[in-house]
């Protein structure tokens, strides 16, 4: 058996979401079912770095999977962008040794959320980015970005659904947020992340920016680890999982 | 009867096109949906400044209708976006004299074109650039765009389908091809446009910009009034209907 890793970007728009369901379009359907036709019907299962939710993009998300067949590497990226649909494309792929885990093995994610902050609405910006038409101090929403880095116990900013066991701590090794015209970029790169993290953490910033929280109840929430108490999870179609790190070379 | 001169954009991705018809998704359908809800179930005409095709895109489209409502007319935006769906917004609604025709007023009309030229494909640029692996010599399609400037008989750079009666001269004032990284853009402005007229000629300037025609042939391609002389038509998700102008203040 060969492993193969593959890294990929999709345009979340159309998906229910990354996970297979029956009946539902999902990203690894569709990545499944191409493997399959490869495969002459064998069902091959792939194993991504973590899920998306529906709407969520990935600039560059990455799944392993293992095959009987030899084909040199760069022939898999061929084959799977032929067969696969136009939301999804491979980037690249590359034999791994087969102890390599894509999900398991990944040191680092980056995440970005995109806003768009304007008055008007602008129809081609509407399932990429989160139309947010209240003016924004970005000065407070920088300053809170801060508070965020480091090493900090995320509960109050994980969604109360989340079925993760052990420890909710969290490294966060950069929360910055860039505004570029009407485009704000939050830019958010950690050792993992809990369910709904980013879009909650990014509601949380909007409300400082808003002037209605204040940068400085960040580590109040992080030790009242209370889901409650922070505002509203941001919708998914500014989410991107932008790049995920191994420290396989 | 009052008159309102309505300017929306729409992203044509999820649309069969402008025009109304039966069972099909149109934004025409869903203005006029929109427009009998405010009336009560009274069917209310819209008359735009002209149709595009499935696919292509609106930044600034003009429409207008009667109403027998004596409304403020910032209060027609203000409910057309309450009713319409997300993929069409409205930007200005405003009194007319009873006079003014969307289409026979208009006096210019400015299209876009925007190819994504890399060799690897962007899904989240699909839906609106026409994505172009194939290298381009810039020079050579700026070359070709100015013989294009101008009236000319543009019988060949468009829809051997049109039916248009009468002449097919056009003047176009402007016809311009930028380049910004990987993205393309040609304007196109002029006095009027003959039906896919726009797409046939960026079809041409691609060629031009592959090397496979000569920027000199314009002029005999005019002159022979021959579109299968010319090449292929490129799809709709590149095109953007930009502007349309009155002369009404």
């Amino acid at each position: 058996m060969e492993k193969v890793k593959c890294t990929i970007s999709y345009d979340g728009t159309d998906f229910s979401g990354f996970q297979s369901q029956p009946k539902i379009r999902t990203v690894q359907g569709e990545l499944e079912k191409a493997l399959m036709k490869v495969h002459k019907g064998e069902h091959i299962r792939i194993q991504a770095s973590g899920r998306t939710d529906a709407g969520v993009h990935a600039k560059s998300q990455t799944f392993h999977f293992e095959s009987p067949y030899e084909i040199p590497e760069h022939n898999w990226k061929k084959a799977l962008n032929t067969l696969l649909p136009c939301d999804i494309y491979v980037h690249e792929t590359r034999k791994v040794p087969s102890s390599f885990h894509a999900r398991f093995d990944a040191i680092e994610k980056e995440y970005r959320y995109y806003v768009w902050n304007e008055e008007g609405t602008d129809v081609f910006k509407r399932n990429y980015f989160y139309l947010f038409k209240c003016p924004l101090n970005m000065e407070a929403i920088k300053e809170a970005c801060k508070y965020f880095e480091g090493k900090h116990d995320f509960t109050a900013f994980s969604s109360a659904k989340a079925t993760v066991k052990g420890s909710k701590e969290r490294i966060l090794y950069e929360v910055t947020c860039n505004q570029n015209g009407n485009e704000i970029e939050f830019i958010i790169r950690g050792d993992g992340f809990l369910y709904n993290m980013v879009r909650i953490m990014v509601g949380f910033l909007l409300d400082v920016g808003q002037g209605k929280r204040n940068a400085s109840e960040v580590h109040d929430l992080f030790a009242k680890k209370d889901r409650r108490l922070v505002g509203k999870t941001v919708p998914p179609q500014g989410l991107y999982l932008w790049d995920v790190k191994y420290s396989l070379k």
